[in-house]
């Protein structure tokens, strides 16, 4: 071996081996992230300097570098070019999509996690996080099911049933809820045997219809729709049911559709409830709904990724009233049980339902084994479930309660401030904590309220420009943040608008805050006031006719 | 408000806002585990004390507790019962699955991407996390495909094109691929609204064939199979394809099933070549399957989760010749690119085929915009690109290419010295860095060497045996660790041995310490000589015969 290989050779061992320096850059840069969590971009939520179009040239060179290059250097451009231009998720005033601050202990356990790298897809590589994990989707299943102990005592750690299936979110988690239900529908019966074995095209041959069809109001998460591709059903089999004036599911249509279905030769698979929609944080009728996938004798599944942990609320639990009846329950542990994001669920009712989806393997997975993998839709994964049980065992069931409660009485209350505000409509009142508004100027208001359809229609599309408009300003201003999106409220005839959509989920957003954000809206109201001259035309117009 | 609800909320707030004391024992842990990664367990790589069943005990709550829980309290728990349960992945002794060292400065860009929580899904949560990701696939993509500047240039940051997605694993990445190529062959085509819209039985009606068919070794990852069930594909339409002495996909085996299929009006949507197979860590032709595929005009997908990394050395990236060939390749960053685990990729040659796979929603990912969202299988997920960019740029090629020829010719050495032992079978030789052989002592390699085949399956049960016992007893002592699988290698005539299994991928593992692990087996299989007791009288009769 030459000298120079050998050098190389021994600076390749020491990135290995070499501890950290205590107080290197990296060290820095990671103790004032953790040690001011809401501080590290001082007032702002983004950087205001550079465009996305900007940022990408510092990432534009896609040649693989030959030669190593020193931690000091790479550092200085981590703190440079992507810290300092990525977004304050946990900023107070970041209230438009499902972030939040973050308990302080989350920090300290991930790093434990990462440096203790376990793969939970197996027990050899991970041990004691195999009951752990097993231990958590217990715990959330008593939560949701609320089986007695004898229950939990028998099948926590029955290695031939699952509680449930830990994934990296809910996209994972719906996805695996559905091939669940579609695998147990087609199961293995006479010579057919099953789907999993066969595909669906046989499946279909056997139960003797056109396709299987999955029910969810028209405001469920696009995870469905990916679902649906990826499972072979096909989106026009996702049926987005019409919702009612309260943005849930419309009961009546959605019969409407089992029987047009029936008449089709479709066989509905699974009827999903939501429990806090996305953009509306609305829960949908779930008891009823339960009923009706009785009736039906399909897969009940509810999406409750977001609105799962109302459960902890004494005051609110009972709007999530019959997901203890679904066969399966989406929770994202990176939304309101907050811990850091890549960690989701899915729970299952029946524990023996999970063989319709387990996999095997000659090296690991072998049949009767522990080993999470056997029925879990991804492979190699980290162990999360700390996070969750920390999570769980810190905080408590009270310490959740607090916390779910005080984000829907914010919610409340920056409802009526909006309510109050003549230059504004509140579009969708939070059932959660989730809700829903625009700026529509008072004499506006008035005008529309007395216009046709297609008056209010063209109303509408400038309002919509306005929006757009303002959303973009401040999410570049960088002070506050909240999202948008477009939706078809019941009370606006079935009109499409934008909407400004805000999210009320971490515990340091004040009263105070959300006023401001009001405020800012007004100032960027009068800087785009230009916007608002064609609709004041407009309706000068329409008083003249 | 009471005064005990206005304390509750007090604490509750600590909990977001106070920074992690930094000499909190959560801390300490922390500091121990980064500071010696390699000694946390002492000598061991897991306890000894403790069963599987015993640690269960630890974790058979199911209650959510009602009251908050100290973190001190929390942290001792997660040291006793966590923490010295788990297992010493990063070990140099733990040689049985795809685990190594991790390269130091992963632990602070691990701590960093957590606490700044992004969420890749969309730029709103994400910003230059969303162009880092995207030149991160670049880069691999380069490496694979070797296109020019102006290639990359072009498509890089061009958001109505993706030369790869980013995900939690080769799982999810070998589906997408299979997922992107369902769509593309059952794309939309006059009245067919393609796959994705309408599902898979109108897309074989469309088609006018009875099933579409994926075509991989034996030796193909579980993965696989798992992605066909999901796909509703079903398992049949797998086929394993046998292999040839050298555990490489059996080029005119192949080419019969894709006779057979046609026959039975199969369409064949994929074939599957390996680079680096999980279990004897063998490349299959590569260019010979580009050229099958081309002659078929089906999809061509490349599993390089293990091998994928060769492609750094020089010597012996020419194993991997028609990689560059493939529509679609899988890499997991977890593995040899030395990323945390939860981090795997698959890369498009064709930037414009993602289309197939694209879903949109109305609050994000709304078309045109650049959210990283739109293609990927997940929807929320962490920046974990970062930590691939962070690799290369500070190991470098020249880093990747030495860790790479160093685990290559560590196999060798060791398949020298299992080769010149008496008592040992070097099963399957490494091609890159994966090995399998078993113990045989050299009596019943003698004996077996003239036995018929009747006999010698007899003798390989009872070797079986000898092998399962050795493993786990080996896993157990917790000193070293290899892994155990079946095979059916070439020459032991089709015979299903039981053999151990090797992984050569940690730089800190040395020649002395797999001597150390024959030797420790050789302990073992003393240890247990009444298993060897039925062989010897077995081999006895035959003789006598």
């Amino acid at each position: 071996m030459t000298e120079q290989a050998k050098a190389n050779l021994e600076n390749l061992y020491r990135i290995f081996t070499v501890p950290e320096a205590p107080d290197s850059t990296l060290g820095r840069i990671d103790q004032a992230l953790t040690a001011d969590l809401a501080g590290f971009l001082q007032q702002h939520i983004v950087a205001t300097g550079c465009s996305l179009e900007e940022i990408e040239r510092d990432f534009s060179s896609t040649q693989i570098p030959e030669e190593p290059t020193f931690v000091s250097d790479y550092t200085e451009f981590v703190k440079n070019k992507l810290v300092a231009q990525s977004v304050h998720t946990a900023s107070p005033g970041f209230v438009g999509h499902m972030t939040s601050a973050m308990p302080y202990f989350m920090l300290p356990l991930s790093r434990i996690l990462i440096a203790l790298n376990q793969n939970t897809v197996k027990v050899e590589t991970s041990k004691a996080f195999t009951p752990l994990e097993r231990q958590v989707l217990a715990m959330l299943h008593r939560l949701v099911f609320a089986q007695d102990d004898a229950f939990y005592q028998r099948y926590i750690h029955d290695s031939r049933c699952a509680l449930g299936a830990f994934c990296s979110g809910g996209t994972i988690a719906n996805t695996t809820a559905l091939w669940l239900a579609r695998n147990r529908l087609c199961k293995p019966d006479g010579m057919f045997r099953g789907i999993a074995q066969e595909g669906l095209l046989r499946a279909l041959q056997h139960l003797r219809c056109e396709g299987l069809v999955v029910l969810a109001s028209r405001r469920a998460h696009y995870s469905l729709a990916k679902g649906v591709d990826l499972l072979g059903l096909g989106r026009d089999n996702l049926i987005p049911v019409e919702t009612d004036e309260n943005n849930r599911i419309d009961l009546r249509c959605l019969r409407q559709h089992c029987q047009r279905l029936q008449d089709e030769n479709k066989r509905v698979l699974a009827l999903v409830g939501i429990a806090g929609t996305t953009e509306t944080g609305t829960v949908d009728p779930l008891d009823a709904l339960a009923d009706l996938a009785a009736e039906l004798e399909c897969h009940f599944h509810v999406d409750a990724a977001w609105g799962g942990p109302t459960l902890f609320s004494q005051t609110h639990r009972g709007l999530l009233k019959g997901i203890e009846r679904a066969d399966s329950v989406t929770i994202d542990a990176h939304k309101q049980l907050y811990a850091p994001m890549g960690a989701g669920m899915v729970l299952f009712r029946d524990p023996r339902a999970v063989s319709a989806i387990e996999h095997h393997a000659a090296y690991i997975l072998r049949p009767g084994s522990k080993d999470l993998g056997t029925h879990t839709l991804e492979g190699s994964r980290p162990g999360k479930a700390l996070l969750v049980h920390a999570g769980l065992s810190i905080i408590g069931r009270k310490g959740y309660e607090l916390l779910i409660d005080q984000g829907i009485e914010r919610a409340r209350h920056f409802a009526d401030c909006i309510r109050a505000h003549p230059d504004f409509e509140l579009v969708t009142a939070p059932e959660l904590n989730i809700l829903t508004y625009r700026y529509n100027p008072a004499w506006s208001q008035q005008a529309m309220a007395q216009a046709s359809q297609e008056q209010r229609r063209v109303a509408n599309v400038l309002l919509d420009q306005l929006t757009v408009t303002i959303q973009k300003a401040q999410r570049e201003a960088g002070n506050t943040f909240v999202s948008r999106t477009r939706l078809e409220p019941a009370q606006y005839q079935g009109d499409s608008i934008t909407v400004f959509r805000v999210v009320l989920a971490n515990p340091l957003t004040t009263d105070a805050l959300l006023e401001a954000v009001l405020a800012e809206q007004c100032g960027w109201a009068r800087r785009f006031a230009e916007l608002l001259a064609p609709l004041q035309a407009l309706q000068a117009g329409w008083r003249q006719a």
